[in-house]
Formats: C-alpha cells, structure tokens, sequence
C-alpha cells in the first residue's frame, strides 16, 4: 500500500444558492467532495456554521486530520477585502462585514485566502483546466450577472478589494438599459441571464416562445440557463434569436477587452455556457472578431470551461496554497 | 567642486514628428536633452542615422563619454517585438522589421530597451509625474490616434508584441464609424483628433466656425490641438461642442477600463490634453461617472500629465534601466 499523503489542501466555493467543499492532497487530486444547498434565507450565523461543518464534512470523507490541513481557499461573490479576509458586502449571501478568514483560522488552525468566486473559477482553468499554458487567460462567466477574471501573465488581477476585471458593467451602448449597478448600458443589463430572461419572457407574451409558454411561462426566475438550452432546442426561434443577439454583443464586449489585455486564451464558464456550449461559443467568436484589432484576434483562442464546478474550489484551493 | 556621477543612462523618444534623446545621470536628474524633426519623407535608413547621431550629440552635450553610459531605452510607435528589439511595422516612421535594438546596442554597446511609446509615457508618469505613488495607473494619450497604457501594481502591462491597452480601439457604438484599424465604432474613430477635425471640418463648412474658418478653413491635418484649443477660446461654440461630445464619449470608455483594472489614477497627456487641459479633464471625469461603477468611480483620480514633451523620454530611460 502506498504511503498517504500527509498534507492537505481545501478549496471552498460560497455561493448564493449553494457551497462545496473539495480536499486536496499536495498533489491537487481531489479525496473528498461535499456539497449543500446554501441556507440564504435562515441569515449569516446559519450559513457561517454551515460553511464550517462542510468542510468538516469533507476533511472527515477524505479522512484527514484537521492538522494535517495547510490551508484553505474560498471563492466569494460580492465585494471582498482580500488582505484582511473580510466578506464586505455580499447580496446574494445577505452578508455584511464578515470576517471568513479569522473564522476560518481559529477553527483549522490554517491559512486561509479569499477569492473572488469569478477570479478562483479562471485561475482554476488556467492552472487545471481549458486555459492551462496560457500566457494571459481572461475569464468570463455570464450568469444572473457576467463576471469576469484575468490571469496577467501569471499574475491574477485582483484589482483594489478584488474588484477588477468587472466586465458585466463595460458599457456597450450609449443609452442603454438601466443595471443593478445603477449606471445605464453595462454588458450585463443587455446581456446578463436576467435581461436575456425579461426578453424571453416578453416573446412568451407576445406568443412567440410555444415551448417556453407551455413550460414556465413569463416568470423570469425560472426561466433559467437549461431551460432556454431546451427551448432552443425544442424549436423556439425567437428564444434563440434573444440569447445568440446577447452573446453577440458579449463577444463584442470581450474583443474590446482582448484589445486591451492582449490574451492569448478566453475561457467562457459558468451555467449558461454549460446548458449551450456550441451556441455561445459561435456568437463570442463572431462578436469578437468584430471588435478585437485583427493580430489580436488572430492570436487568441476562444474555449469553454472544463472543470465545470470544480474551476472554483480548484481555483480557490491552488491561489490559497501558491499565495506568499 | 562635487565629483561627477559617473554612469548614465539615454531615454529616447522616436516619433513621427519629432524625435528626442535626454541624458540621465543615475538619479535621473536630466544633464542634456536633444530634440530634432524626424525625416520621415526620407526613409528608414536616414532616420536611423538621425537617431544615432541624435543620442552621440546628446551624450556630447552632457559631457557624458560612450564608456559611462549604462542603457538606452527607446519609446517606439507602431509593432514591435519587445523581446528581440525589433520595429516590425511603424507606419508613422515609414519603418518595417527594422532591429533597432541591435544597431544602437553596437554603436554604444550598452543595453537597449524598446517600448511602445504610450507605456514608456505612463512609465514616466508613474515614477516621476502626475501618478507618483499610483497602486495601479492608467495613462490615456488622446492625438491623432488614442493610446493607452497600463502599470498595474508595479508591473507595466505590455501584451504580446506591446500590443495591450489598446484603448482607441474599444469599441464604443454598436454601428459606428470606420476605423484606421479596419474595425467600425473604435473610440478612436469616434474621439482621435482626427474623428474630431473631421467634423469640425465640417462645421466650417457649414458656416458654424467664423474663427476657424477665417483661419486653417476644411484642412484636416492642419486643424491641431492648439488650433482648436484657440477657437473654442475665440468663441467657436460648435468646436467646443464637438470636442466636448469626443472627450465624454472617451471618458465613458476609460469608464469602462477602470471597470476592468480598478486604477487609483487616470493620467491624461498628450498633445491635445496640454492645449485644453480644464476642459478635457472636466469631460473625461464626466464620462467616467456614467459608466464606472460607483466605488471604482470614487477609488479613482483622473489628472493631467505634468512632464509633457519628457513622459516618454523618461519613462523609456527608467524601463531600461530597471528590466532584468
């Protein structure tokens, strides 16, 4: 028998409507995995012991003692402060001033990094995943919002709070939708699940969605990513119109950011680019060839995810072990 | 009498109008500075040996013998290949695969830097003007064209071949005007000088700038910065129109930019920021407030350039001299 590995490595992935835990050995194979529904209604104190008992979880599935754990990454939405380790403000988590790190760290008795959850998900790929060997990877995920993530020649940009690479609120248009960020004609409110969502449901309306109109009808919180995946194939043309135009218009939003960070891969994830891979590929490539300076251009690759829900907890795990 | 520093370094700027060397001792305090017209009409192998001569008769002036000098670093338009030190294709100098590196490093055998002329202008900024001190900066140099340049927490962005921040050629309309780079709807196509003489050209024409019309008339290349600078002063109400609805349309687009890289600072220079500086900084601010996101927006100081003519000359010195 082969002797066990005697260091470990969690990766964390806190999201809105779920968490996961991944145990890693040094050698990043995963040992262990658990995932829970996120109890977003029942407040932070509920959600905060949750986190603790999943990893818990996990370390005990992977059987490894706590003090074997070296550290543990956690991929957060929302605004973090990422030298102290503080959740600043987090919507979907109905979070505030959350110190997770100190949590953490007086519990495993280890480091503890946060990440943005986008900026884990493209480090993930870029160190496991479709973009592993790029030079310069830029990561776009369109979900409820389109977030984003650069690796820089190895160097991920956190920006200030890890707040960069906010590529749901590029402008794309001079006067466009009103976003939740409060500015007019961001990427996201033209091309975000939830505006592509409010147009589908205006073509159920109108008549034009038959599929859709005898699944889900008009209520946008349903209608979503697998769902207009189905639609689409079913046969609803308009559906289809409403999500390939979107996707357009992102590719022109990404050629516009090849055109100031030059990479050499764009890596597209997340939910929506899972339920339809073929569809949004296409229309990116198309929309950024539109916009992206023809050497650029010709000098990307254009690929989607492959670590599906793993690129986060993967992600997470490797920037917590690789962080000085 | 003080003992004379006794190792220099040469900063180079080479433009399409204009070229310029500056001899700096090892604290970059300048001891001589040369500044001639480039021969453009005369071809690459004139303006070669202008250059040559141009960085001897600066290191005469000095005082400074070929023996003392460390490295030249060069500020370069155009494609190039930063790692071989190449000019692969500067339209503005006429120039296509020319090893720049190479010629200078043999004539005054010192290592030779190329960088894109935009990035060693942010340099400058950076380490000795208006962004000193800057975490992250963003340097914008609105002229005939729109360059852009990054340094983002130390390190200077490059890109491939000194291709990164192209930010003339984000795209800011959907169905916009026809750009030099091939594209539709660039900023650059919409707010260059040159988008701008375009159409106050045709204001001319129409009857709608006295001043300008009794001066340079329908001539785009001689309606330049400090000519459209004097007529908005002298009352051309239609020019200063234009050029404001230019710079906001530029500020939405940096807007977006500071969405991307979360700058502390915005450094605006150039030619046609140095003869209009109160008016483009008022509408570029302006434009950054309806497309940044409100926290970026506050993190943010968008100034002007304070070292003119020595941006470039200077930055290109101090990456020299700082390269590994």
């Amino acid at each position: 028998m082969k002797k066990r590995n005697t260091t470990a490595r969690v990766g964390f992935d806190l999201g809105g409507t779920k968490m996961m835990a991944t145990v890693y050995d040094a050698n990043f194979k995963a040992l262990a995995t658990v995932k829970v529904k996120t109890p977003v209604d029942e407040g932070p104190q509920v959600i905060l012991a949750r986190v603790r008992e999943t990893i818990a979880n996990a370390l005990r599935a992977a059987k490894v003692p706590v003090r074997a754990l070296r550290s543990i990454g956690v991929g957060c939405p929302g605004v973090l402060d990422l030298n102290e380790g503080i959740i600043l403000q987090a919507p979907n988590l109905g979070m505030k001033r959350v110190p997770l790190r100190a949590l953490l760290a007086k519990q495993f008795r280890c480091r503890v990094v946060l990440a943005n959850d986008v900026d884990a998900g493209t480090y993930g790929e870029y160190r496991f995943g479709a973009a592993q060997g790029a030079r310069t990877v830029v990561g776009v995920f369109p979900g409820t919002g389109i977030g984003g993530g650069c690796i820089y020649e190895g160097q991920l940009l956190r920006g200030k709070n890890g707040s960069a690479m906010e590529i749901g609120h590029v402008p794309i248009l001079e006067n466009g939708r009103l976003c939740g960020c409060g500015k007019f004609g961001c990427l996201e409110a033209h091309a975000g699940r939830l505006a592509i969502a409010a147009e589908v449901a205006q073509a159920v309306s109108r008549g034009e969605a038959p599929f859709l109109a005898s699944h889900e009808g008009t209520d946008l919180k349903k209608i979503k990513s697998g769902l207009l995946a189905k639609a689409i194939r079913a046969g609803d043309a308009t559906v289809e119109q409403i999500v390939c135009h979107a996707m357009r218009r992102m590719g022109r939003a990404i050629g516009g950011v090849v055109n100031l960070l030059a990479p050499d891969v764009v890596v597209l994830g997340g939910g929506m680019v899972e339920a339809m891979p073929r569809l949004i590929l296409n229309e990116v490539k198309a929309g950024l060839k539109e916009t992206a300076m023809t050497p650029l251009a010709r000098n990307v690759k254009v690929v989607a995810a492959k670590l599906g829900d793993y690129a986060t907890v993967l992600g997470a795990a490797a920037l917590a072990a690789e962080v000085k």
